[in-house]
């Protein structure tokens, strides 16, 4: 270990560092950064460029009676290791022991779980005013990337922040990137800020009511300090824009931030693998090749364009057909929506976790519109990550909104043949759930037309027992056939519902004829989900029908295999709940 | 019918017409809109201030070709008139046969169905894209209130706006009024910006990056048409930033825009009728006297503060203890769950149709932290309003977010009894659906404590059927229970679930011993909802399950009496259901 950060363990021992402890202490922390992330991965370049900020914050104000609330919290790994939690990355052992996000549960210094972006101020102002309300005194700091300033939830928080007559100190770390480039006017002003060092008389901040201070360079510990003592125990909301560097210190990603946002482990010292076909790189090409025949074909994703494959080069390539509306959710869906009613082919594509920020958007201004934009949900299915990055709640999400037709392709032919219909018609507003994983065909055939509504495709005729395996699981459903024939005789019928947004009537009526026993399999959760909508269809009737899927709750870091059998999504646990429920039939 | 308004029919035949016309015009509109919107009720303050803008609008520019999108679009009034709907609005017997709000399936003049706040940017955004993919010229224009402006998602349209290298005007309707008076620090510069007749060198909407006009007198028709001839055509995204008078021309509405924002039918020229305790105003009272006792009591709203019946006089008593965050949702949900983490007790009121726009906050920025800030869910259940306005939505949408106790009382004490324990506990966040309709008491009991969580409440033992009744529709699961009896004569078990968001397996699997069907009744949509899980939870079973509510779909304008019919809603359609079922089982 070495020398400085041996003998800090929480923030008062920062207090009676010099300036240039606090600076060497810093590089320390860069460099037990740059190597614990490596080793595990994790957010990289936000972190690196916050470090000397994070450190004079908690030389300047006293958490966690001062409250410290960060935005995305991807940025927060400084602010663990000088609260207490600094072994956790230094010591492999204890690597895991630990989330990237903040985390209550791991510290009184963190006062929220945060893993979506732009609530940090809104979460400020709730504290302060609790604070104002008890005749508290303390500071309370959000610290915000310049990148979830254009998410209209940050904008709402501010806005609201200038109405608090008290405390609320804004530090915006402004690197001039979000993942990926930024998007929006806003940008441009602060572009302005930084050329005029804060002076430009134009200034966002100042628009909505507040105080504002400028750090040129937000890796200098003397004037970061100076600021922060300067807006310490402030009677007035105020915005602290702290100018830094990306990936400061790390040569890769401060050349390419937006590939170093968030590495894989091994990624700064490994040579990169050949890149595999994934479902992203297999929709960039297809959406690609539309486009060379169409120019009314537009792409959009909101902020994370590298997660679909659409890194600069391809970006490039779909010139006007391709917009980043940056941290904008809301902007995205309504804006797809516009797109398709104006004669365009727009396709959104999201991240599950983050399609949840536009409900209202999906059903007023896409859904009850009627307008036949695509959407992609990427990433959905039950994951063993971040409790705050979960993909298990999209099927309830978006298949209980009207005229949504929500699609379940089960591998790459079925999904690029809905892709393709969801852009040839002109009738739904379609969203599909991109395959999660390896990409791969599961035996469900593919057709050219889905507008036959809720049409479930029959994979293998059976008898006794059907299986409805959704999407992903339909391979899930595959295992649960050859295990029921293996160890109890049964052959049962397998059925790609490809619809999750309406159940096929008459398919389930018929198989009341040579059925006892229905199986739903969803990689999601359960409540509200598809399952529970053909329990509620065989309800009238004598037909037994067992739901599996996830169970509604927020997991955190669990591993898959585990969520697995706790919820009994394994051939053999559904084998074993199926027989058992054979056997009440007699 | 009056001189010119009788030879307008359509937006051409304003061409010809004078400034001295166009002016006398705008007179006549705004007559018959405070004649027709006295004897409907309707939008009226919105309507008047908007009335010159409008006519100089459909003067300047050609529409259908140039679009035009209204914000909530209740301010499309003279829209309508303009646009071959002017018998809509002077014809007594056609006065209903057209929506309040915007709809393409009334006119090619109206894109979009609108009735949210905060979306015409986005949506214009995507028009102009739609255009310039197509190598299209005309003009988009979007028309948005200065207190729309402070929600979430009409930020990320402005600023995405600016990213268009193209013609986009966003027409800023400034009358210095939100539904309520506005919130936020960005009102300040709006102020500064009519104070300085648009000349202030700090301007919000230029610090976006967008171009900016200013009309200081937003009812001079001169001025507007010169304004509006200026920035037809423009290649560059534009705000128009006109000064109005909310309620203009009609004494009571500009004197109080607030209260007449929207009005009953006769409410410009009846007495007002004595005031009814309504679920509203028991909540006030309630919140009030316990403010009285606790300073650490907040209750936030996001706009609609009269809603809930928090008329100016009320806010005043609460002090500190109140805040109308505008419109912002998002930070509405956010603020109130930090405001219960620093210690404070906040109670958030949201109407149903509302609440859709912050599902992320509620999962990520409250549930998932586990906070114990109390929401309160109003106007939820089946209507016959507009689409745009429905109330069926939130049993799915918030029932399905993990960690969040969503309570359905039944009637008065229970509700009182409910909101009670919400405040006092400190372990979970606690959604209410607040009754709907006339104050009642259902025969349901209070209790003072719901910790013990899903407990769901016999209210009269019986047996062969099981009726669960959630919340507002008891009283409707009472009804079958009688008639039941005196048509079959079953004696059914009444169940009152109280909690929606999880289910009592201890009481439903009791009921297996001498039930053969339970027939849940919810007022919302089935989709998503709570009857399929009771479904699911019997799937392994005998046990017959019906579910009573409302189908997917957005309703508009449907009488609620036609709805209840189509959806089986009657005490008659759900014995019928009822006894056929049990018919089947001998």
């Amino acid at each position: 270990m070495t020398s400085i950060l041996e003998k800090v363990n929480q923030p008062q021992d920062l207090k009676n560092l010099s300036m240039e402890q606090l600076t060497a202490l810093s590089n320390e922390i860069r460099e037990v950064i740059i190597h614990k992330v490596n080793a595990t991965g994790g957010h990289l370049a936000p972190n690196l460029g916050l470090v000397e900020a994070t450190v004079a914050m908690h030389y300047v104000f006293n958490s966690p009676e001062d409250k410290m609330v960060y935005d995305v919290s991807h940025q927060c790994y400084t602010h663990k290791i000088l609260t207490g939690r600094k072994e956790n990355f230094l010591d492999p052992a204890k690597y895991q022991a630990i989330s990237g996000y903040t985390n209550p549960q791991e510290s009184a210094h963190d006062s929220f779980f945060v893993g979506h972006t732009s609530t940090a101020p809104s979460l400020a102002v709730g504290l302060a005013k609790a604070r104002d309300l008890q005749g508290q005194k303390h500071n309370i700091i959000a610290v915000i990337g310049d990148g979830s300033l254009s998410g209209g939830e940050a904008f709402e928080g501010l806005d609201n922040a200038a109405e608090l007559n008290s405390n609320i100190i804004i530090v915006v770390n402004d690197n001039d990137m979000c993942i990926a480039p930024n998007s929006g006017g806003l940008y441009r002003n602060l572009t302005q800020l930084r050329q005029t060092k804060g002076a430009a008389p134009c200034n966002f901040f100042k628009s909505l009511g507040l105080d504002y201070v400028y750090v040129d360079d937000g890796h200098d510990m003397q004037a970061l300090v100076q600021a922060f003592k300067q807006v310490k125990d402030t009677p007035r909301p105020t915005v602290v824009h702290i100018h830094t560097v990306k990936g400061k210190g790390c040569p890769a990603a401060q050349n390419d931030p937006e590939t170093f946002h968030f590495i894989a482990p091994g990624q700064l010292t490994e040579a990169p693998s050949a890149p595999q076909p994934t479902y992203a790189s297999l929709t960039v090409d297809y959406l690609l090749e539309k486009r060379r025949q169409d120019p009314r074909i537009i792409t959009i994703t909101p902020a994370t364009p590298g997660a679909y494959g659409l890194t600069p080069q391809m970006r490039a390539q779909f010139g006007d057909g391709f917009t980043d509306v940056g941290i904008a959710e809301e902007h995205a869906v309504a804006y797809a929506s516009a797109l398709a009613k104006g004669g365009a082919k727009p396709v959104l594509q999201v991240l599950s976790s983050f399609v949840q920020r536009t409900y209202d958007q999906l059903s007023q201004d896409w859904a009850l519109n009627n307008n036949p934009a695509v959407l992609l949900v990427h990433w959905g299915g039950i994951s063993g990550g971040d409790a705050t990055h979960l993909g298990c709640f999209d099927i309830p999400l978006i298949s209980n909104i009207p005229n949504i037709v929500y699609l379940a392709p089960t591998g790459k032919k079925e999904y690029l043949a809905m892709l393709d219909w969801a852009l040839k018609q002109n009738k739904y507003p379609v969203a599909i759930r991109v395959p999660f994983g390896p990409v791969a065909d599961n035996g469900a055939s593919e057709e050219k037309d889905y507008s036959l509504l809720n049409k479930f495709q029959v994979v293998t005729p059976g008898s006794e027992v059907a299986v409805l395996g959704l999407g992903n699981f339909l391979h899930l459903g595959q295992a649960v056939c050859r295990q029921l024939q293996e160890t109890a005789g049964i052959k049962p019928t397998l059925i790609n519902p490809r619809y999750m947004s309406g159940l096929d009537g008459e398919l389930l009526e018929s198989l009341k004829a040579n059925h006892r026993l229905v199986l739903t399999l969803e990689d999601g959760c359960l409540s509200g989900g598809f399952g529970e909508k053909v329990a509620s269809f065989y309800g009238n009737s004598s037909m037994r029908v067992l739901n599996f899927g996830a169970q509604k709750e927020f997991t955190d870091r669990i591993p898959l295999d585990q969520l697995y059998t706790r919820f009994h999504l394994t051939k053999e646990l559904i084998c074993q709940d199926a027989l058992a429920c054979l056997k009440t039939l007699k």
